[in-house]
């Protein structure tokens, strides 16, 4: 069977198991992931061997010390996935909720009732951990998956797909309602996004580049996530203390991840005040400043050039902009953000309401460090991660984003006139 | 300038505009659909010469008398466009809505405010009225819109932008804010779909080759409406005189609509108590039959072929089917339909609520004609298109498909730990 036959095959079966996952209620879905725990906590030695493997070529192959942290499954790791499996069992079963039923003049009654999107294509790399937190929520929302992972945690994520298949066939699930892709071969990728018939969205987790190219070719919708080029605008009247600890914590609380804060700007009414005792705490915290002219004449600063207002740094780095206010703020936010997080700090009930309805991204804050977007913040309990688009889903992405709604409509035999 | 330019400037300056339409208010939108409304019925006598020069053209292109009858702008249609616009006036806002609003464990306040997509470019076939439709539903969602009409309507269409831009502009807000494309140059078409930076959406009017044909080459999500292959299923429970009348409402209170039945599914034990008297009601209105073997025992009809199954005949033709209950007729709607309208016949709440919860369509119907999966019918009062996707919109598609959501996030100097 050559790539485009197996993936065909694997699709096939999804299609499939997604009709009978409709079928199954709260408690078959809890009890399988409830299964799957108890699962990998047995299987721990059979997953800790299967992972060396991984870890083994992983050195052979030249990975750095970050990306083999990542690879490794250790007893840790396995209380993690556990934890985790339970707590998705614990949330509410997003599928059935019918919402908005009204009668209608003409007598009907008409609803929305919350269904899955179908099948769920999840593509991302090395973390195999992601494996199981991808089966979870596509479970919990009554998807079928097709789990790609990275070629180089493939025998991990062999050893947790046959975890996830006992798991369902022990519930009386079908086993193929996740599958984990067996073959390396990268064409695989090629013809998973190129389904329309077997797959119904592709959500892909991984760098800017693996996203981008998926986005490109893909021939089914995108879940996506691309930059992550935040701001903090300090207006006019921002109390000093929150200015200070919201810029410090959006910035220096992790700086490798997509909601952290990348340029910061200043009213210039602010910025002699704020920007100084900034530049203290910023750099005992080794991160370096790069600024717009009038930062330049206030502070110690790197050069900020147009390249810097556009890029997300995911590093200790903080471009700064000082500006008239919060409509030079806004502007610059239109142009530049990634429409991922804005937050602004003040205290003016007017001001701040305007930065809400006009900033355009898919977490506006009020005084609240950038760090905050997050599906397990928000309350959902769980993410699949964070959409940067504005087409169904948008921000954090939980269980709800991978459902769908149809109209129900309940008659008497009601006829249109 | 040419085609490309031509198309860029309108994408910049909807792009722009839309950036105004966030902070326009409800009052202002809507006094901007009042004053359209207005404008129409002081401009009808324009209106109907600039349409007058399409019709003549029509008939020396020799348009048919239905396609002629589309495109013609009477008296009545423009109270109708007027009237249309009065009621988009009147419902409610959906731009700003802040739901899920709630405390988390951090002590910030989350939740969620409606906001409007940003642009949306609609290209649509000859009816004049939808670019008065189309305008109203986008400025009443906050979008800005990019309406590029059949070129057959084209003088109408020119005429008609001229009443929007005055009404926009007499209430203070941007004429770009929807603009109606000036060239009947087909590429114009090619480049809307293909300016990711200033279009959001693209929502295609018309045949299934054009949505077909938009839908393969968009660069832009498309909010689309393929087939209608909807069915009706007569179940072993059925009340006589519902499957009677909600099978004949569904295939002949009009046939060229997609919401109309094209395959027709009846359990063993019923059909032969409502076939005999079902193709004497459809034969007296001129309804062709088309049946499977068991059918064909039954009455006197063609024989359906496989092709059948999967046609949507927007003509007065049924397909019909015995099948051995509600299990075989879920297969088949799974296999044939279009996940557009299904509806059971049935007195049965077990099996009703089967169908309700597996049946995968857009609209799920218990006991009620297919003709009602409508925006009006359900209380959208209004109507941009139906949607055969699962992802984003589903459905009749009123103002809050037109929209997404954003997460706001209030704090007091909320810092993540």
């Amino acid at each position: 069977m050559n790539v485009k036959e197996y993936m065909n095959t694997l699709g096939q079966q999804a299609r499939a198991a997604s009709r009978e996952l409709v079928k199954a209620t709260t408690a078959d879905k809890n009890r399988a992931l409830l299964a799957l725990a108890n699962q990998l906590e047995q299987s721990s030695e059979q997953l800790k061997s299967e992972n060396a493997k991984d870890l083994a070529q992983g050195k052979k192959n030249g990975l750095d010390a970050a990306m083999l942290d990542r690879l490794a499954i250790t007893d840790a790791g396995i209380a993690g996935m556990a934890e985790g499996l339970r707590q998705i069992a614990n949330l509410q079963d997003p599928i059935g909720e019918i919402t908005d039923m009204r009668f209608l003049p003409s007598g009907i009654q008409v609803g929305k009732m919350r269904v899955p999107l179908g099948v769920v294509g999840i593509i991302y790399e090395s973390r195999p951990n992601v494996t199981i937190d991808a089966a979870a929520l596509c479970l919990k929302s009554g998807n079928a998956a097709i789990l790609r992972g990275g070629s180089e945690a493939a025998f991990s994520n062999q050893a947790l797909a046959i975890c996830i298949k006992d798991a369902l066939a022990s519930v009386g699930l079908p086993e193929t309602a996740v599958q984990v892709v067996a073959t390396t071969d990268r064409d695989a990728v090629g013809e998973l996004i190129a389904m329309p018939a077997f797959v119904d969205v592709i959500i892909p987790r991984g760098g800017k580049g693996l996203i981008e190219r998926i986005s490109e070719h893909a021939r089914v919708p995108v879940i996506k996530h691309l930059d992550g080029i935040c701001h903090v605008y300090i207006d006019d009247d921002a109390n000093y203390d929150k200015a200070i600890k919201v810029t410090l914590n959006s910035k220096t609380h992790r700086y490798g991840v997509c909601n952290a804060l990348e340029t910061l700007l200043v009213a210039e009414s602010q910025a002699k005040k704020v920007l100084p005792e900034l530049a203290t705490l910023l750099s005992e915290k080794g991160v370096e400043l790069r600024g717009c002219e009038k930062t330049q004449a206030m502070i110690e600063v790197n050069v900020a050039t147009e390249e810097d207002w556009a890029t997300e740094y995911l590093a200790p780095i903080l471009s700064i902009k000082v500006v008239s206010g919060v409509d030079e703020a806004m502007d610059h936010i239109a142009q530049y953000s990634s429409a991922h997080t804005e937050s602004i700090v003040t205290e003016n009930f007017s001001t701040s309401r305007r930065f809400l309805a006009e900033v355009d991204s898919s977490s506006v804050m009020v005084n609240a460090s950038t760090r905050f977007a997050d599906g397990f913040e928000y309350g959902l309990g769980a993410e699949i991660g964070i959409s940067t688009d504005k087409f169904h889903a948008r921000g954090p992405v939980g269980l709800e984003g991978l459902t769908s709604q149809k109209y129900i409509v309940l008659g008497d035999g009601h006829i249109r006139n």
